[in-house]
């Protein structure tokens, strides 16, 4: 299967590539980059040199049809829709790595995001995560990745509000970034000089990310999700550790919770649910498409605490597109993600 | 003033002696170590070689009398009861910088921490939060610096408990530590190549200084408090971060309850309250005695999100000492502490 | 084939597990652990819960006999050389990963590492750096892995003495190594607390790889070398970079000596020459089998500053052991090595 | 005293306001800076905010005439001499941070340079290397603060030189800094991002350092010394480390010619000697003005290894910058500059 990058100059892109490069079943047939046009993508990005030997070409979506069967847009919100429309017109699967296909209300898209670049297309894309939408996506031409923290905090989240087990309001969810969240921006706070060392929260209860955890965490509730949503930037490149707080509507212990995890995801290969007593390492998932859940109930206080953590460039961004990829090709859900996590 | 540091080879106590090096009132008379005994400070410790010119040595509270003035007790918990005991009997005021006189109920410290190792001075102790407790401590012999955690939590909530604005149960209290909160403890999690890039909850409601938060959030808000106390680990040295989640009473905008903040802190030298849009950073406190604190309510949900950050082994734990042995002497509090914010 | 990994606890045990599970011809018939025997692979290491379904074992040379076609043998010098020699007897084909197999002269082993383990067996072993000895490696039923240091240093630094352009005394090569190097070692150098925004020299010329490379060295030279060997520790867990100075014979320009690199390495697929104006970096080769390669002549002081970097747990180990197993069953040499470098 | 400083929202800058903070005898009486005019520095720079009350203004040297009696110019080369010129003329004694009163050859500075801003001051400059210049500085109005990698190598190499013990050519250095020595420049490789766990040499034996280290040492020689100097970056914010090879005209062993280093610098209150055995750490000098220094004799190569570790914002800039400023004026060395190391 021929497969564009679109945006490729960016840590997805680069991510992306990396990934491309060992899937049995694609080969990286476009790489684009307004920037880098013309460059060599191992001139560019000295670690991919003699590993990925295609060349940065602006984009020109119409070029591309005739070219590539499918398309990874890594593009940020707004530029990416009329891009996916004009790929779509052209029969190209997409895999859209930016917000402009994730939310379901355009009024909140606009809210948070500005008008959007392809209204027309707003409604149809699929929510790109797997364990919730598989058989959705499998039909799916468009499918919208979801955002990293939306991944790290759903997943150990939604089994509990499915069950019925907790509150659909409020939630907090309290998530922890590497700095590659922020791509490669050259902005002061995410030079070394002022990043190492350091952790601070951000865009507190305003992030984007917020309406679209809320979203999805509605939708498996069945009724409307109210989520505090505390970002936070950890001094690592890679990684998002995600720690949510669900009042309990009823009792239960960490082992009837956990059960509930372990039943939610027994048919789910990237989810792994840690035994008792065992939290969620950023570490254990780096590099890899896993996302290790768990939980605690504190009864005492009423509150459960379910954990995730992703590597936010794959299971959180272009890994998760790949196993979409798969899943829309009838592929092996794994195929090309079966690389062990990076550790140590 | 002849000044003890016993325990001198963790990372408190070394902390300790940089601090006490630029103190102007005192002088380290000694510096105990039981493994390092005999040992010089610099060359256990070449940082310090041709700073501090103390030889460690073995501890006996009784040779102490007479030879120190005060003392802070740098042991681990259970260890420096007795310890405090007989340097009391002597009339050595003592700064303990362990868990042993924190907590006012004997059945919680027991629950927590196993039997006391001095009963009869259990309720001894004055809470060296000086933000809070400022007249006891002026008054005290015997001070029990806070735990790292409480300090970094307690600073941002306490004052909204005291309002009366949010409730005392259900708080949350999600906290990220740099890993000298571990002292120079040799155990696997902590080598760099299982820490460095890496980050995850531990002890999830379950950690001893939720009940020293408990503690003090209810003797703030005048009721039974309800803490649930997620403790994580960052990959970096120093620093603490805590996100503090409060239930509204009522409505509050940002600016009201920032105005709390200010209002609660404008005579306290170490605390800053951030602008509105600006949140704590432990790149700005690092070195220093300084806890940055700062709110955003979120109005939607009816949460207060307090922050607080403070650089663990300074505010956190000797640094908070020292401010508090200040206020015992009559000194200036900021005396020995008016070192700027390591940074970059 | 059937392939043991012998010392699979520590960091290089775990990284060939990691490589092996992507191997399309092997799979892990035995890992072997001390300390962990009876302990499943994916609980001992959370990163490889779901990916490595082993369980650890003690080590019984004979007993894995039969069971095995392979073995890495990943343990300290002296202790390897035994099980080598049991493994060697039972027709098991040995890539050995310690020092053990690497000097070719005995007094030298024996000077700097003590007595030997298998005197019988010392001069069986083939050194095994594809890129020089890989005619002897196809042949070859016991490799000795060259040290990560070696490696790092000899690739940038043969060609040249092979070309007869430098001098073979005498050589400086200063090296920078990540902390995995140190392994697993509960050591307090190798806390967190300690090293993070560490750096320093280490057993200046007076390393153990430091003979290891003037073997080397005088092979290519046709003359005794004389290496001053200084090894430094990096603040980060992975990767070595080495710059070698070399004294010039004769006038050289940097462009004629970087195509004695060309030259030399334009059949290896796992060594890159970098550009004019481009030297190694450790993000580019992280988690490969990579070893980047550069050169620039000081003509002024008559020096040639030859480069290099690798990952040391990859072609500094375990990664050039697969490399050499590949060679000796005829199997193409990056067979289970293709995956991209590691970056961001 | 009243200082400017000039150029103050660079590290350079916040390191040197950070230390002045301490200084007993002086105040910061006007603090530059072009892109933050207007500001209060604790606004732009939090970690300062309460502890420098200082507003950023545009530079206007006239202006800072009768404002200030002394003044730190921290801006780049070319646009300081200027700005030097014009403190001259009023008065203003100058500690310049940059590089353009360091060399000795106008030819030199040209080459490596460009055109020189105050030709006619060129040589009124005193190398600002206490332990070297010390009663030169004494009586000079206009000091050139050494660069930080000059800094750090020439302190452990100058001895062996004066003693006539090593060739003065050829000299390597190989040096290693962190990433704080590039300045708060927003460029993609200083990006945490790209840099973290990442290590590479750069401007191999292109440096502008070069030039400046040569010239010292060929003063210290009594003759014209070739030094090849290799920079690299190491992946934490401060530091450098740097290791000199040295051919040695004869046999010495290390005892003696640490004994070399000690005569050096028993006078120096900044300069410490390692035992035999030990290495110069960067986490042993960081925050502080140290400069530690060691050496070994690896006599079977004929090559003496000497060893200097700085925290390259103090030492290698500001703090040694102080420490002339001290001279200048009479006080006690150290005034200012007692700080302990910061460590852990």
């Amino acid at each position: 299967m021929r497969v564009a990058v679109i945006g490729a100059s960016g840590y997805t892109g680069m991510e992306l590539m990396r990934i491309l490069h060992r899937h049995p079943r694609t080969e990286i047939a476009a790489a684009t980059s307004e920037q880098r046009a013309g460059q060599q993508v191992g001139e560019a990005f000295p670690a991919l040199r003699g590993v990925v030997n295609a060349t940065f070409e602006s984009l020109d979506p119409k070029k591309l049809i005739g070219r590539v069967d499918a398309a990874f847009t890594c593009l940020p919100h707004a530029t990416a829709a009329p891009v996916v429309a004009a790929l779509r017109k052209g029969g190209v699967t997409v895999i859209d790595i930016s917000a402009d296909f994730r939310l379901r209300d355009p009024a909140v898209y606009e809210a948070w995001y500005g008008p959007h670049g392809a209204p027309e297309l707003f409604s149809d894309g699929v929510y790109g995560l797997p364990e919730v939408y598989g058989a959705e996506i499998a039909e799916a031409s468009l499918v919208a990745a979801p955002g990293c923290y939306p991944t790290s905090a759903l997943l150990p989240m939604l089994p509990f509000l499915r069950a019925g087990v907790v509150e659909a309001a409020p939630i907090i969810v309290d998530a922890k970034s590497g700095v590659s969240g922020a791509g490669r921006t050259l902005q002061e706070p995410y030079l070394m000089g002022e990043h190492d060392g350091n952790f601070y929260a951000y865009k507190v209860a305003a992030h984007r990310h917020g309406p679209e955890i809320e979203q999805e965490a509605s939708v498996a509730a069945g009724e409307a999700a109210t989520v505090t949503f505390v970002p936070h930037l950890l001094p690592t490149i890679r990684g998002i550790g995600a720690t949510v707080y669900l009042r309990l509507k009823q009792s239960l212990s960490t082992a009837d919770a956990r059960a509930i995890l372990v039943e939610a995801y027994e048919a789910a290969p990237f989810v792994r649910v840690m035994p008792e007593g065992e939290t969620p390492r950023l570490s254990s998932v780096r590099g890899s498409n896993f996302c290790d859940v768990g939980c605690v109930v504190d009864e005492r206080a009423g509150t459960l605490v379910a954990l995730g953590a992703i590597d936010n460039l794959v299971k959180g961004a272009v890994g998760q597109g790949v196993q979409c990829l798969n899943l829309t090709q009838g592929w092996a859900e794994t195929l090309g993600l079966e690389e062990a996590p990076f550790s140590p």
